[in-house]
Formats: C-alpha cells, structure tokens, sequence
C-alpha cells in the first residue's frame, strides 16, 4: 500500500496571540512541526502543542525558525553558520526534551520560514542545519525541500532526509518550486492540487510550470491551517487521498 | 576529608555584549550555572561555555531565568505556576541537550535572579520549578538556598537538593540572608568572610546577625566573577579552602 | 447637554498576529489608546492605526506597558520608578511623533495591563508615569483609574485627569473596583450595565457592591472589543448613551 | 576657517550590559548617534545619554537600526520598504521627544549597521528611510555615507545630506567603501589616517586603493570608542585636525 505524509506547522501562537486552527488541523495530519519559541510560540504552547499531538497520534518535531518574532521568522537574515547551527541545536533540543517529559519521541526537523528558503538554496546553511540536528540526536530526519540543497546536505552529514512536496504550487523543470511572484506559481483550482498531489506521491513525478515531466520524490506534503481556505483544502487533500487508498503515515 | 562546591554564573554575556569573568573563574569552580537564552544567553555563548567547563572540568548546571533580558531577570514577575514550570523546563531541556551534544552531562539547576529569589520564599513557585526541572530529569540537583522554600520542595518532588551558602553575606536567626537593604547585611572583611566559610563548611553552622549560632548546610558556595572586586574574593575562598585541606568538588 | 468620552485599547496586534476589532470599534469609540510596542503594536501597526482612528475622528492617546510582549503586559513587574518614568517617555515620545507626522494631534497617555493596576495601587509609581508624561508634553491628559492614586499624581504633577469608569465592573464603598476574584466583581446582565452607566455619567455616583452610594467621576468609559460579546456589550452602551441623548464626545 | 564634525554612535548598553567609552569620547566629537532601543540602548540609557551629550555641548542626533538585539544590527534583514519606513519613524520620534524633554534638539539620523549598510547601495531603501525622518521632521538631517545612495535619497526627498567619511578605511576609484573583506580595506598606520584626513577634510578628495584622486565630501567623521585602540586612534585624530586649525563643530 502507498503512503504519505500529511505535515503541518503548529504552535505558532505565542503569548496572548493565537494563530492557526491546530485542533482542528490534528484530525488530518500525521507529522507536526511544533515553533521552538524563535520564530513563534513559547514554553507554554510548546507543552499544549505537545500533548495535542500526542493524543491525536501525531508525530512531533521541532520547527526551529530565526530569532524575528515581530518578521514571523520570514525575513531572511545574514546569521553566521556557527550562529545558524547553534539556534537549531538550542531550538531542536528544548522541543525535544519537552516531549520527552511528556512521554512523547522527537522524530523530525524542519526549518521555518526564511530559514528553510535560504537552507533550500545555500548549501552551506543547509549543511549547518543538519550537523546542528545531527547533534542533538542523529536519528532526527530532516524534514526540507524535494529536489533542494537541504537533501544533499542531509546526505553529506548522514541524517534520513524526508522529502517535502507543496501540493499547489508550480515546479520548475528542475523540479524547484517557481517563485511566488511568478505568474501561475500557485495552484487554486483544488481539482487540479488533487490530482497532482496523487501524480506526486504515486508516481513520483510532476509536470512542471513547462509541461515537463519532472521526478518529484514525495515523503510528506506540507498542510496549511492558518485561514478557512487553506484548512479546506487540506481535508480535500485527505479525503482524495483516502479515496485512492493511500495511507497517511507519519515518516517512520 | 571535607568537601565543598564553588559555583558560580557564568554564560551571561548576549550577543555583542560581554559580561563576566568566565575564563578566569573556570579555574577556581567546580560547578558552573550556565544561562540558558532567557535572562541572558544566547545559543553561540551557552555553546562556547559548555566548551570551557568541558575543558576545566568543572560540573555544568542550567541557570533558567525570566524572560526580561532588560532587566537581566532580576525583575519579579507575577508568572503563573504553569509558565513558570514550562518556561524551566524549556531552559533546561535546551542547555541539557546542547551539553550532551558536546559530550557532557548536565549535573544541576540554579534558577536565576528574582527566580531564584521568588522560589526561595515561596514553596508553590518552588515546587513549580522543581517539577519543571524533575520532567526534564530526576537525577538532576536542584541547587537553591539553604533553609528556604527550595529545599522543602525538592524533598517534596524527589529531587537532590544542593544548599548554597553565601560567604559574604549575613544570615538571620532564622538561617535566612539577611536583606541587602537592612545595614550589615553584606560582609566586607576577606578574614572574616573566609572565617565565616570555614564554620560553615566544616561545623554546618554561622553567627547570625545577633550573633546567635544557627545551623546552615553547606554543600555549595556562590562565588561571583563579575566584578575584579568579586574574583578577588573568589580567590581568597578558594584558597582559603585549600589551605585548610577542604576539597573543592562538583556535587557528584 | 452631558458628555461623556468612550475609550478602547487599540493596536494591539504584533507582527503576523492580529488581535481586537479595531476597525468595527472605531465607529462607537471617541478616544483610541494605541499600544507603542512593548506590551503590543510595532511601527507598522502603530502607523496604521493612528490612520484609521484619523479617518474616524477619534481622539488619539499612547497606551504604554511594560516590556513583557510573552504576557501580554499584564504581568506586575519591579520595575525602578526612573525606569518606569523613562518607558513611558519613550512609547509616549513615539506614539506622539508619528501621531504628528500624519497630521493628528496627541489627546491623552493611558498606562496599560498591569502598569495601570500597579500605578493605581502605588502613588509613587502613579507620580513617576504621570512625571514621564508631562516631561513628553504638559498639555496631555493622563487617563486613569476613578479615586485611584493616577488622579492624586495627575494633579500633584500638574497634568488634566481624566476619571475612567468600568461599565460591568462592582465597586467598594470606597469607589474602588472589586478585585475580580471576588464574586460579584462582573456585571454580567447588559441591562444592569446600562443602568450603572448612566447613573454614573448623569450624576457621578455608582451603587457599591454593599448596595452604599458611592460618589465616583465618569470622563471616559473603558470599552472592549477582544471578543464579541464584549463588543456586543460595547454597541449596548454606545445605543444607550444615545437614547438618553448623552453626547459621546472626546476629552477635549 | 574649515570645519568638520566628529561623530560617535553612543549609547549602546543595554540593561545591565554596559559597551562604549561614551563618557571619555564625548570631549573629543561634536556629533552623538544615540541608539533608539532596537539594535541597543534603552529609555534608561537613552535619557543618560542624552543628558551626557547636553552637558558637553554635543550635538545629538537619532541612530535608528534593526529589531535584532542578538546581532547589535549587524545582520541584513530583508524588510519591506513600508516597514524601514515606519521603523525610523518609531526610533527617531522616541529620541526626537525625550531630547525635547531635556531641552535638546534632535539634529540628525544617522542609520546603524546593516540599515546603514543596505540603505548606502539599495536607493529605495535609503528612500524610504529619508521619507521616514521626513515625516517626522523635515529639518533633520540624514547623515550617510559619503557617495552612496543615501545622498541621492536625501536629495530627492529634500532632506540636507551630511557625507560621512571614514578615517582609516580605503576608498575604490568610485569613492566607495573597500569591503572589509578585501585586502587593504583598513588602514592601520595612524599617521597614515591622519594623513588622508586631513587630505579629505581640506580638499575634499582621497587616493583610492588603486592611487587614483576621487572627490569625497567630508561633512562628518566616524569615530569609533568601542576598544581601547578605537579610542586612541580618535583621539589622535581630534589632535591632528586641532593641530591644522581645522575647527570641530557640530553640522550647524
């Protein structure tokens, strides 16, 4: 039986704050990335996110982002990589030991926001990444971008690479996601986000912004819940995948 | 023989600003209270402390603090018993994995500031943090000030506790230090600072303010470094100790 | 014809988060307190909101608190009084600077979350905030607490007070509000509300949780927008203020 | 008579974290940069500084950067132009009315760090920081680096330019900066600096790395205090342009 991988951002409240529909969004998810408390959350969201996805069956992972609260860890920022190593480690092994006191197990990492898309391109960054996982706990999978620097340095330094597809976005011929500026980058008919999801996952491949046929290796689809439209599709995602017997699994 | 730990916080320099005397105290300590990101810290300086109490030999500790880098947690705040555990556990969870990652072991928890002094008159602050640091690891000590609320709750929750003294400073009839507000209640004279330690140390008592003999367990000394002043006076302790062939040791 | 100012907390959404109803609230309030970015609001938000209540005609104020964004600024803090007098010139300076810059004027400071409550209890904190403000501008209005020491510091200070009153709020025959905790502390019922409303602001008394009269200035009235049924309750007062023909006008 | 004005970024602390020789460098400048509590300094420190300044008869001037503690606003972010905007609003009103406070008037901005920086190549950047302190004062001057785009912002936007130099670093053939990176890019010989100081300030030009004569208009130098050589290599300065009668004084 085929099986997938169904991620999603979660505890990215923070304070008095809240965002995002994560009760909601566990029914349909099997791998959640919990924010470290840089980019969004703190201590006490951590612990709630924690036991809501321990009681869902979801599995855990940190999501560790850059110190811009006020950005949402989305502005890109020029860090050093002994600086970008440390504040994964930092992150990556709060959460974890949170959810070891809760009886729960670590299983992945993903990077956040400008994080992740300056990892995705710069190889360095992305090596400082995973030697930080490495670290904490080398049987951490790094979680990154299908067919991005982020699978070659998982590869370098020796960590499982679980490999990230978006379900309505472009891909170039290089199987790279076409920017958001660029016209037809974003997919809404949700008819066509379906179909391609199960191109992905079954076979593999996708056609490109070009009508090309690229190779799209398909370990977990990344869910959004941050508005109505997008949690929408997300059960319209689970749903089609249900119907096509594909079991949603977390990576392990 | 006799025996005795000297601690000291160490770690609390942030970003491009430098705090403290951390080289030079690491040869006259045997446990540092390294800050953990909160009231002082940041992900680069807990890493390259870790680094030199590895280096030193000197038993490493988590300083958890408020989240007021402004006020270098010294602040009281009205948390709440549930942030106040978590935002422990945390701290905590993050420097322990980081000093496993680099081979060591984390030996102990000293909260910091007004954490520290909040925990010591108030048992069920206390007992939040000894919780906090218990999820994360029971065989962690929890190190706090002799004859408060902190060693009531570390026997309550079944942690260690390691009683800390302060050279330089008076004690109530109650074994209690004595205000900083209220005159006398620092010690300036080194001789009798060093005569104080040595009572206390080997006879487990001191003069209080009313020069009444009260008990007062000593299994570790705080000594500062942040002033030249300070490292002085942690000199003389430290020789002191030596020359009346007490041990200086970490708590383990 | 009897007036009375109607008041709202406003601005305080932070980065990606958004909180309250600010632009439904615009409609029925006569005066904003904008958050100046340490309890809540950053440039952007602040930019944005003094726009909107510009567009309304709404009278605008500073709402300064304490840095303490993870609570929301609600947390009591040791804060020293010339730290305390130094944050309010701060937030106060720059609300009132880019209030300038796009052609308003600044009517008024309200202190907020827990710097409100401490200096309502403490006439010493209470002097030091209202001495930040008139160093800032003697010509702003320090809003605060009804028979609290904000009234008594205003006046020593030499600044305008203006007395604000809590609509579902009890009060102890001293005119001073019944601490939450205590029951009866709520005024649930929206009848009930109105009622007391008019009492105070026709003829400047209250009925005490003792069922004494108590005398008790009405300027301004807090009104809340961050759920809604608050809201709902605010519309409630603005419909009843009306029909007995009391003009809802600004301070000035 | 020629003249040149010295100027310093001041008021770097933070809380308890002290950085700078502000005190011994204010005898030796006529222009203070005061940080504005983003990239450091806080109201407690702004307010001392301030006072510092008045009582030395030192020109103040605002010194806006990035929300980026960590990195002392050193790190490029990628912010919207809207958001520089209204960040340099924040900043420079916050000084701009707490120098008012004291009796002091603002006289100009001068960007810190990786503001200043991107905003010398990028010219929307340099705009939108030039609209900002527009906005809240027209008769504030934009201190910037000598031959950049910050000169033709202030131009555009109609703000008067004050063309920075920096004494011990080496020029290209276009008048900019040598990158730090590059051999060369320092000059450590102070009489070297001297040298092409007084080359500068007397006759507007300097010898490029490739010893070629470009025009440098030299309204201010930076002088830095930071460590013990900054210092005595300012003070070097300070004598040399007393020495060639060239009088230091503020930029109006």
């Amino acid at each position: 039986m085929i099986r997938i991988d169904l991620n999603s951002d979660l505890g990215e409240s923070f304070g008095n704050y809240k965002i995002g529909m994560d009760e909601e969004l566990m029914k349909y998810i099997s791998s959640a990335n919990i924010a470290c408390g840089y980019h969004a959350g703190d201590p006490l969201i951590m612990e709630k996110t924690i036991r809501m996805a321990l009681k869902h069956g979801v599995a855990i992972g940190a999501h560790p982002g850059y110190p811009d609260l006020i950005g949402f860890g989305r502005r890109n920022m020029s860090v050093s990589l002994e600086e970008l190593k440390t504040m994964v480690k930092y992150q990556v092994s709060a959460l974890k030991g949170m959810t070891e006191s809760l009886g729960g197990k670590l299983q992945h990492v993903k990077p956040h926001g400008a994080m992740y898309n300056q990892a995705a391109a710069n190889l360095d960054m992305a090596i400082a990444i995973a030697e930080g996982i490495k670290e904490i706990d080398p049987n951490l999978i790094f979680m990154g971008l299908a067919n991005s620097c982020m699978q070659e340095a998982a590869d370098s330094v020796g960590l499982i690479f679980a490999s990230e597809i978006f379900a309505d976005r472009a891909y170039t011929d290089e199987g790279k996601l076409v920017p958001r500026s660029r016209e037809g980058a974003v997919i809404h008919e949700p008819d066509m986000v379906c179909e391609r999801v199960l191109e992905m996952v079954k076979h593999g491949k996708v056609k490109s912004i070009n009508r090309k046929e690229v190779a799209l290796k398909a370990d977990t689809i990344c869910i959004h819940g941050d508005n109505p439209a997008a949690f929408e599709l997300a059960v319209r995602i689970y749903e089609c995948l249900a119907e096509n017997e594909i079991q949603i699994r977390a990576l392990r």
